[in-house]
């Protein structure tokens, strides 16, 4: 089976033009409509025409490791040539490099398109881009003349080699070590795990950036350098093989494409690497990389949600079973006269939305911090966890929502919404999972920005609410009611957090982190969509009905959970505060020690 | 890597001794504590020796299909031979045909452990009792001579053969034909698929029972007639083949120990079949077997939840990252250290707790209706679909979160917690979708049931919260508050649903559907919960505890859900009252229709 993906160009031309006023003068540091118009439709072509026909015997026939590498799947080096050649990958890197230097705002929806066309395809690309971006900003002049125009060309791909088999979320216990070398360069030796297109068949070289701790490091995070480590080394004219070697790869629930390497530094002779940066300032680099790469892994969820509702709606409208209920019911329409399917279906598209306009607030946010706004910089802090969870989180929902429409033939392969699901499984995972993301949200965004730019994140939802409440259309006006509720409601728990933070009370704090976390991100949501309805006042085109439908459906509907939220939140360390060890005992253990609860 | 499995039969035997009071005197339809440990242990021992360490493997080398047949994968056989051998089979099925005739509580119960260990071995014996119940209920005396004693014993299998191409959740446009014989029997003749265990090579025999259509019958579901179809025919002291045969099986993204097959029945021969109950009232019958059915579903889920938590509990535990923040924290303690991994761990566990004794107040319920209680009846109505979607629901959710609790391992499908995610997702579909389990708790149970049962039930929920207010214990004080709080925004929402039901607004009902059926879940949850903490107070054992726990946790943090939900059933058709079609249409699609939401 197959269906036909529709990139939602339009809906996002919209809110670059009308909501982040992205278009306008060159001159000003704005592009141009027509070429931003041009650029996504090509890049929604490719997603719909080569990746989308492609994914699913991806998923089927993904990487594999012969004993030697890893070998891509049949078809896979055919579209990243293609890829390459469109000059997709330097989409927003600097011209300097050879790059295109479009904002981030557009590279974001670009690379929805692609997440939604094949996640295991387009995650390599992600990671190209981070190191890129990561060598531009940190490393040497002699570094970037060798590794840049080669990255942002595609003619070599790179990777994050930061996890260990010991140190995941917790880096501060890396192990590979870099011994200086008599030329300059260091020596790196240990073994990396979960690197993403560590090892493949579709370029001749790959770049990997290596977390890494010197002979005198301190321990801890502070203690880590940042090292450019490459599987050969360009030099005399030829590439020299520089003893990286992929030992083998995991067998995953999704994402088979992707093939995730167990990587070898340093074994049968030196692996020679180059410092980025400062010695023992590695993770401060790395952490510029990461945050651009909490984006792009939103849009993957993103990415998910939409083409769970495009796959859904379609199979929707085709299969018939019973009669429904409503405006739509009629026995030969299928099952989307279901009041329950359109709720799914309504569900997955406004979820998909209002993830999509925080990433776009988010990539302007990034653009505009870039040119010195700290008010944008502080703006793209507190939007990027928000879009990581958010986004993440609602494409494993999605996908869950779309096989529940497809009844019985959603858990059959065949169909592919399976595969959705289990792809953007493991994006509330990486690039940090979602309760860093929440710590990261509580602990170091709120607690450590000014206060003022918090409150005007905040003000800024209270005026679209305003906007929304003054609306003509009855519906409009509710969800601008239902928006006012919640922003209060998201208010009062900002006051919880900001006792739990001055009282000290850092377990109140990390315990409701996440709902935190979520309670804001669904008022940021709505807001936006919000945003976008007033934006599109009295238009009658479908995307502007697309965004009044999704906000209405989204402010009745998914933002009730901010109520519930604020009970939590409002409760602090709840029963944590009394959690015995034992109360978390294997079912049927006996114990002698005196709970604390009783 | 592998994980010991602790069956909770602690919880399980406090809560039929002190809430549902199961145990006594045999002569008053009691059974005898003792017999029940004994029993649950035993049934506890083989989920976790035999079917514990199988699972994996049956994950990675499921059903077949070899081109004449189903063939189980290695491993399978020995396991349903052991399981037939210590007499699993029939254990709440009529001592009558040589089952046990234990009471529903009791089988649910063992049912749970077994689908922990293996829901995709476990799933098949599940229809065979269900086909035995129909059989014995609506069948005639020669055929309960023939075939009950065979299911019971466990030498011959059976199937629910329903579905086909274009009838799932709409039964009433089956097509399978069934023409009257010249010796009483009938050809029975089409396709069906999706059926569970349809064909395999663990028993001589599998007993089909087959929903179809006599030449005389009118259209819809008034029109179907229930017949039991043999692979083999059992005469003249021998197996006449009977001209059923597998045709293939379904690639699924779980559950590959369970062959889903498409049947052919007539093809090459009569597929000889007889008429079980009356003509035409076959869908009747088949609903005897389907809510039984919808328990034993619930379970899966139930014993997913529990899974989920005893191997997340267990990695974080040896998995080191970071110190986490609290009572607990500790650097060389694991990741249960951290507050958002222990609301990981906890939500699992108290999903798990308060599904499983909302199944234990329904097999209560079920058996109790059996003795000819009426009020039982009709608890045991509400309480089918509460069970089948809460628990269903919770089993997803928990295979998610041990996910996450994972980490990158979680994605990796060496860790085992992928195959519970996975094997746990068709369980929202099979039975009767959660839509559909929504749709029949507000449309059938709700609306038809005497008002003062559904009253009872929540009277006893108010009981229980006010029960617990007055607890000496502060936290247990405190979650009688808020389970108050839920129990009172559950009745306003039930007055709303009977607004709508009175004014004929069949959308609002229909729309609201899904958020009525899972608000009135978490309350009855835990409400449960709650009834096992007011019966153990003062006790310490490790259960005891768990109870108080659970019940704490639940109150403070998935409670809260309720409160949203009560807004959403207030606002009844939301905007599903003005949904146009093209507001459903696929992006970019351009529509000359006016919007009737402008």
């Amino acid at each position: 089976m197959s269906w036909a993906y529709t990139p939602p160009v339009d809906d996002i031309l919209f809110y670059l033009e009308h909501c982040t006023g992205l278009f306008g003068d060159e001159a000003e540091g704005r592009i141009d409509r027509d070429l931003a118009h041009a650029i996504l439709t090509e890049a929604g072509r490719y997603a719909a025409e080569v990746l989308v026909p492609l994914n699913a015997s991806l998923d089927r026939n993904g990487a594999r490791h012969d004993g030697n590498g890893v070998i891509t799947g049949p078809g896979h080096k055919a579209a990243f040539d293609k890829f390459v050649e469109d000059g997709w990958v330097g989409l927003n890197l600097s011209e300097e490099w050879g790059g295109q230097g479009l904002p981030s705002a557009l590279y974001a929806a670009a690379l929805e398109f692609w997440h939604t066309g094949s996640l295991g395809f387009a995650m390599g690309n992600l990671l190209t881009v981070g190191a890129a971006e990561t060598i531009e900003a940190h490393g040497s002049e002699a570094l970037k003349q060798s590794y840049l125009p080669r990255l942002a060309s595609g003619e070599w791909t790179a990777t994050m080699a930061l996890t260990e088999p010991a140190a995941g979320s917790d880096l501060g216990v890396v192990k590979v070590k870099a011994t200086p070398l008599e030329d300059g360069s260091y020596a790196v030796s240990g073994t990396k795990i979960f690197i993403s297109y560590g090892d493949h068949d579709l370029t001749g070289n790959i770049v990997h950036l290596v977390l890494a701790r010197l002979p005198d490091a301190p321990e801890g995070s502070r203690g880590l350098s940042l090292f450019l480590v490459p599987k050969s080394v360009p030099e005399n004219s030829g590439l020299t093989p520089n003893n990286v070697k992929c030992v083998g790869i995991e067998k995953k629930v999704g994402l088979h494409a992707s093939p995730t390497c167990v990587m070898r530094f340093g074994e049968g002779g030196d692996s020679r690497g180059w410092l980025i940066g400062q010695p023992h300032r590695g993770l401060m680099a790395m952490f510029t990389m990461m945050n651009n790469a909490r984006m792009a892994v939103a849009t993957q969820g993103v990415g998910a949600s939409e083409w769970a509702y495009q796959k859904s709606l379609e199979f929707a409208k085709e299969r018939k079973q019973g009669k429904g209920t409503g405006p739509l019911a009629e026995s030969e329409r299928g099952i989307i006269a279901h009041p329950d399917v359109q709720n799914m279906l309504l569900t997955m598209r406004a979820l998909a939305c209002a993830g999509r306009c925080i990433i776009l607030e988010l990539g302007n946010a990034i653009d505009q911090a870039g040119k010195g706004d700290s008010s944008a910089q502080a703006r793209a802090d507190l939007l990027t966890p928000i879009a990581k969870a958010f986004c993440t989180d609602s494409g494993i929902q999605s996908g869950c929502l779309g096989i529940q429409v497809h009844g019985g033939m959603g858990v059959v392969e065949e169909t592919g919404i399976a595969q959705v699901w289990r792809d953007a499984r493991v994006t509330t995972i990486h690039e940090g999972t979602n309760g860093i993301q929440a710590l990261d949200f509580v602990g170091r965004k709120l607690a450590i920005l000014p206060e003022e730019e918090v409150q005007g994140l905040i003000r800024g939802y209270w005026d679209v609410a305003k906007g929304l409440i003054q609306s003509e259309n009855d519906a409009v006006a509710r969800a601008g009611r239902q928006l006012t509720d919640a922003v209060a409601a998201l208010e009062r728990s900002q006051i919880k957090i900001a006792e739990y933070r001055l009282a000290n009370r850092g377990l109140a704090s990390q315990a409701v982190a996440t709902a935190a976390l979520r309670q804001f991100s669904l008022v940021a949501g709505c807001a936006y969509l919000g945003k976008a309805t007033l934006a599109a006042t009295g238009q009658t085109a479908p995307h502007h009905r697309r965004f009044r439908t999704d906000l209405c459906f989204f402010a009745n509907d998914l933002l009730s959970e901010v109520f519930g939220l604020e009970r939590v939140i409002a409760e602090g360390e709840g029963i944590l505060a009394n959690l015995d060890e034992n109360l978390l005992l294997d079912p049927g253990v006996a114990t002698d020690r005196v709970a604390s609860l009783l």
